[in-house]
């Protein structure tokens, strides 16, 4: 098969022309012979698909066309690359090319965690590849490593920090004790974070991921509505402070887990929130804009993958991987990959997820409050790790940070908690995560 | 191609029924289900060729062969693991089996090293597969990452620690200040230096890796003989005080390098020896038999792969996960990335490479031995970083830490301060790796 169609181009279309699209469009332009030698055979740029035609893009502009849907399904295009963002357009556009045989490469993490059931299955009727590596963690290999490396394995948890916005934030409040409303600001200022911060701050960006993580980790299909979620704004420097004396940080992690019951029926957990990581776990280190996933299997014990989460040139690497491969199948014959779905274990809802709370109260300064305090814990079957009483008078606190317990059992002891006549208000509550427990 | 092929189950054959031989014999027997599943058709385990058939080894007896020919070749065996270790004896075997038309999933690394070429040339005649992902840092995906997810991207340098035995020594040494000698004596106790000691800290194993790994990051065959290679062996406590003072510490690191020269020509570099490594870089908190691998290329960036480096499950995961790809392709068509060495790339000798040293010397306790050795380095264009003058009488030492320059340099400039008549003595010299410089 090579000798022959070695001779031949391989057609690449690139859906978007932001700031991942033009590195892609760049590489593939500039670093023509590298690749040659790696595909087996010349990529070629038959066009990229653009909102508007106007300006320098830094292309010659008969490659520019404001037709995707031409563009998709055309004769010369072997490979198409999505990055648009949205979801809907781009679904649109990567049903017709996987249904026009086309092999689709994209970074659109939402898209995936809606539609990959979709898109797998019109990628299986067509014998082509879809790849997403750019779509978690931007350059880190995360996909790749989870669907082949540890493919005779058995995943257990998957631990991410895959959102770089919120770890900015959260990274920047525990260094320098600003509260989370300035640091918000500061982060948009130096670009880190997107004039409406909604979806990376209230956790849809994390959730999409770790839809799309859990899906491959447990072979099972989760989408994003499948994912609890809690995102940042509600953090305050106090939670910081308070970390810090329990010599823990505090990170947005994208949680994947298989739960295994008593009787030794699975189900999948995947839950995106703001929870206390202690200090010497891996990744309480991952600061700033960097991403960090840690995967933890049957054999091959605990792994961490590290590195720059989004930008352009890093998502582009990760874009490029892909191309490459998915051009190397067209050339060579093969396939990557498919969807593996068999295992289809159901979705465990949170009040079922064992976790560790983190609860801050002001109390009153008076005997007997740590006795009410604590029944009400035991009541509901929750053990306490440890408390601390700190202060006196109105400045009077417990913390108190549990055992492993029940989310829902946790859950109506805090709304207990808050009904005590001893207790002026319940601070702050997050679960902790990363303790051997 | 699935639906007919989906009904015959993929044989396998086991070289070796060592810890990781017997491990991956059992992860086939036991998740045969999930295997099935993920595969795309069974894995039968058709046999397992060990030196003597005795004793319980935990298998039906029917299963183990000594004569390991014939086991490579039969008909029913699709794909050959080899775990046996040597290099002749799994040359030969490996050789035949792909010369048979089976895939060949290795973890011998001693091998590759030195037969890389010769294996991969017989896989690409017979289209089979040759995976080697737990050649290299046990179940840390490293390989896969470098052949795929990078294969659009540019590596320019791969840091890493992928010899569990001697970071455990270093490890140790570093926090508890026990001498050489001891530290591995207390090694071969807990299991982590064997009896002969002499592959993991002569840096035998971290050169095989190295020439792996440089191959292919570089696109380039790198052997063995071809990698630059300094153990642990003469390290000292003194050397981890210094290490400590220079708020550095000591690792025995992997080095892949893209030397560029001023003309823009490239060569490369690939290297074994301990370094001093700054305690702010990522390596520098691998502790223990954990390993971890650096590689940072052009748009990706810096990325860090962590995780368990050897030991018996670890391995075997990283062999399942290749025996499934393998399988896989086996049931689907298609095959895995090749070798490629389309670069071949000319070796750069150690002279040439741009290092950093540590200086450690003993002085005569009087004015102008500064400047004396300062004009040593002066004379050779090697400019110095830092100059710490400590003790006094006959306790008066000189450290020094210099800038870039070329390792002849430096050597020269080290044999010419032994010479020096106010230098009592050079009592040691270390390189000094992941600073920005």
């Amino acid at each position: 098969m090579t000798s022959e169609s070695a001779q031949r181009a391989i057609g690449v279309a690139v859906l978007g022309l932001g700031t991942v699209g033009s590195e892609v469009a760049r590489i593939i332009r500039e670093h023509s012979t590298d690749l040659e030698a790696r595909v087996g055979a010349r990529l070629e740029l038959r066009g990229v698909a653009v909102r508007r035609i106007d300006g320098d893009r830094g292309l010659p502009e008969e490659l520019l066309t404001t037709d995707a849907e031409s563009l998709v399904t055309r004769d010369d295009v072997d490979v198409v690359v999505e990055v648009i963002g949205g979801i809907e357009l781009p679904r649109k556009l990567v049903l017709a090319a996987l249904n026009a045989g086309k092999s689709v490469v994209t970074a659109n993490k939402a898209l995936l965690a809606e539609y990959t059931g979709e898109l797998a299955e019109a990628a299986e009727r067509q014998s082509v590849d879809l790849y997403f590596e750019a779509a978690v963690a931007g350059a880190i290999p995360v996909i790749r490593p989870l669907t082949q490396s540890l493919a005779g394995d058995r995943v257990d948890r998957v631990l991410g920090i895959v959102n770089g916005t919120t770890n900015f934030i959260l990274s920047a409040m525990d260094e320098t004790g600003a509260d989370y409303a300035d640091t918000l600001a500061e982060a948009g200022r130096l670009g880190y974070a997107e004039a409406d911060p909604t979806a990376d701050v209230e956790g849809f960006d994390a959730a999409s991921k770790a839809a799309i993580l859990a899906s491959i980790a447990f072979h099972t299909r989760v989408t994003a509505g499948d994912v609890y979620r809690e995102g940042i704004s509600k953090i305050t420097s106090d939670d910081l402070d308070a970390a810090k004396s329990l010599d823990c940080t505090i990170k947005l992690l994208s949680i994947c887990e298989r739960i295994v019951d008593a009787n030794g029926g699975e189900r999948v957990s995947a839950r995106v929130y703001p929870a206390l990581v202690p200090r010497e776990h891996p990744l309480a280190g991952v600061n700033g804009a960097y991403n960090a996933v840690v995967v933890e299997s049957a054999n091959a014990g605990r792994l961490m993958f590290y590195g720059q989460g989004a930008g352009g040139a890093p998502t582009a690497s990760a874009v490029m991987g892909d191309l490459v491969m998915a051009a190397r199948n067209k050339v060579h014959g093969g396939r990557g990959p498919r969807e593996s779905k068999y295992a289809q274990l159901p979705i465990a809802p949170m009040g079922d997820i064992p976790t560790r709370y983190y609860v801050n109260m002001q109390v009153a300064d008076r005997a007997g409050v740590l006795s009410a305090v604590a029944a009400e814990f035991a009541n509901r079957g929750v053990s306490i790790s440890t408390v601390r009483q700190e202060g006196a008078g109105d400045g009077a606190r417990l913390v108190v940070v549990t055992h492993l317990a029940n989310d829902a059992a946790l859950s109506e002891t805090v709304a207990a908690l808050a009904e005590l006549e001893s207790v002026t208000a319940v601070t702050s509550v997050l679960r902790l995560e990363g303790t051997s427990e």
